[in-house]
């Protein structure tokens, strides 16, 4: 059976006069981009854009959204209330839906964003307050999780459709958590070196953690970053790197 | 012909830790509300609960979008570009939308807002690109205009389903524009005095100038006003006087 | 010797349309006003207006800057940098050190807000960021603490100058700590048993627990809440209390 | 008599994860820094960070307040009424006290941005509004004015301390207004051509219109754009051409 794989980036992260990210460049290699929903980040005009783009290259859109935190761009925890963060889950959902609307595209897939994915892969009830809201709004909806992380457990206890994420650039401990970006090693810069792990995990079907020890996992999706300076040359190697093992990089089915 | 006429009144316009209008009486006596988006108004709990309510009794639900100026309550006017404006439009209808849905609501309707719907009587072509982008996201839905403003010029412009509507409580002069506020007679704080000249107008199928003069308009809706003292007390004079001049209440068809 | 107390409300917490709390009232009651800053609460117009209330009645003003979070009334933690959060501390004091000029009034003090006071209960190295970096604004700024917490002892490791706080209606802890909001008790909302325990706790010079138990504590000044029905009511108990036990009302000395 | 002029950018418009402009290299040529406070750009951050590296350069500081619009960078126009407009120019200048302060640094001047300084160069009530707040905050600060405008005119009727400044990269029309954007050659972007009508101006003691037409006008400052691919260039073709000329290039004496 011939292997395929999704790849997932950022976008429309830039606001108003501020741009951040070369989408146009990254929309050429991935085939699902999370957009920004105006909490964080983003704002109506960068959506309607990205879309459009994401439309017209034939890439996946998804829902970003994240803590209604502008200034730290979602990055920092806050403790806000599971119900009204649910709410805010889907107001934001509601506004890509809107864009999406009106440039002819359709939202595929939900991904959090920053600080509020981070709390998810630990909490599983955040998680699910957080899905839960989304499939209130589109109940057929692609949730795209961090495998093997408490966002997962939430997407299976939902019952919904998801698909499973690992990350290009990071190493992982042997519980699938991610190294500290503190320690050496823990964040993949070189491009080359980045793109044959994923090769190997995407073969392998698992995480391979730092220490080698193997995770089995449903990778559906590799997560690119979009605001590095090296983003753009990472993705591209992934890319070409996947597509000379013989695995098919393709947007995942819904 | 038993004539028939919607009463709306703008509704979720607290936000966070603030309370402003008592929604919850005036959606016994409305039968359309429109509801703050969170660009000048309204956050996400808002609108989620104000919607829950207005779902059960029956009431109608509108978007109405504003600028984006929660310190001014979108009642300064801004220069924003016009293709800005119906992105910032299209959001807020969309976060509606996600909202409504998760509420199992509808959006019936669009009204604009404060210093934008000002703007908007004046100037076609702005509310031409406000409304083209609420119907770029839901083509059948309905636009809500000041009746005889340059608003219900761009909705028939546009050939879009509208409704018209005048004002309970503000008088009016010759060219059916209102008196200005800081006129004496400008704006009626009388409660009966209010729900006789809406009687009248919704009989004569007018606007009636402060002059005597008629003024032939398409009366499908009047407005309420929902953040003054007599707020309540003016709504239900206004719906009994109607009830009693053998006038139907009821939303408006879509 | 004579005991005297200060009474302090926070303050100003209205924004654009939304009214909060009546300061008017409380302005008659309290000798210290701890103004929001605009981050949490207040905008330029609420600071200067309630800062020339406070002026006009000899109420001491303070400063009260909280998280860069409007929707959510600084109410939830977050996890924002500690050099960020200086930065945010001083750019609100700052701000409260202008409108201030402008009306020709003194900022004397500064408390912290919602969950950032909070947080610096528990957090004495957050504290003590927030405190020096008001202190490298305003070196001979007061600190107002909430006694026996670690905000406490951040003001003491800095050796400045501040004041000691306990509430009028909460219930303590054997530790000093309050009882937590979901628990019977936990909350004074009787005027008389507010106004009793207050002067209990002023005569003693010590926190009084709900067990009985005294812990010593240095009681400049009571909070008293501004934003609850009771609000006022309980105000004008404490005050009337404390000068019926002959203890003296009046803003702290700086 | 030696001509001297100062040379004056935009700075600190950076926000959150957003950087804007190249505020390092900018600094080692003006000799005074209008810092955005906040409203329509600039965090507490990036305030501290950027007066902190003026400082350390010598170079002048100024409060630059905008409107209250992130997302429209201060350059729409809003119709904010006079008094609260006037507030939010105190609040945005004691924030740029209170950041000051914390480095060590001085806010010698103030100056208006994007649609607010435009709206002032037309409508003289407005600007005094504006200035009048300002010196309400500190009585002494100079005002920066675009020269030969209802800018200059409210300062000289207040009677205050101001400077007058011309374009580096804007042609005039013949009554010293800027020649409109979207008219060929309304913006100089080639650094040798700003550079000899800056040296030509400032010997002149007055501004050149693309006519030819010379109005006399008291040029104390060179206003150089920090946000343009070219700024750089520019400014340092601007400095080095003045000081070819014999003029020195230094701060405008307070």
């Amino acid at each position: 059976m011939t292997r395929s794989v999704d790849l997932n980036a950022d976008m429309g992260e830039s606001f108003g006069a501020w741009s951040l990210g070369d989408d146009t460049a990254l929309l050429d290699t991935v085939t699902s981009a999370n957009i920004a929903c105006g909490f964080h980040a983003g704002d109506p005009d960068v959506m309607a854009a990205t879309m459009a783009q994401a439309r017209d290259k034939g890439v996946g859109i998804g829902a970003h959204p994240g803590f209604r935190d502008l200034a730290g761009f979602g990055r920092y925890r806050m403790q806000v209330p599971p119900a009204t963060l649910a709410n805010e889950v889907r107001y934001q959902l509601g506004a890509a839906l809107g864009m999406a609307a009106s440039v002819g595209a359709t939202v595929r897939h939900l991904k959090l964003h920053g600080a509020l994915a981070n709390m998810c892969t630990e909490d599983e009830a955040l998680a699910k307050a957080c899905y839960e809201a989304a499939l209130s709004v589109v109940p057929d909806l692609t949730i795209m999780v961090i495998a093997a992380t408490a966002q997962q457990c939430a997407a299976e206890a939902l019952g919904c459709k998801w698909v499973g994420e690992i990350f290009a650039d990071r190493a992982y401990n042997d519980d699938a958590t991610l190294v500290d970006r503190r320690l050496p090693g823990a964040v993949i810069r070189d491009a080359d070196q980045a793109a044959a792990r994923v090769v190997e995990m995407v073969q392998a079907g698992a995480i391979i953690a730092a220490s080698g020890k193997r995770i089995d996992a449903k990778i559906d999706t590799i997560c690119l970053h979009g605001d590095t300076a090296e983003a753009v040359e990472i993705a591209r190697a992934v890319r070409a790197g996947l597509e000379a093992a013989g695995v098919v990089v393709e947007r995942f089915a819904v």
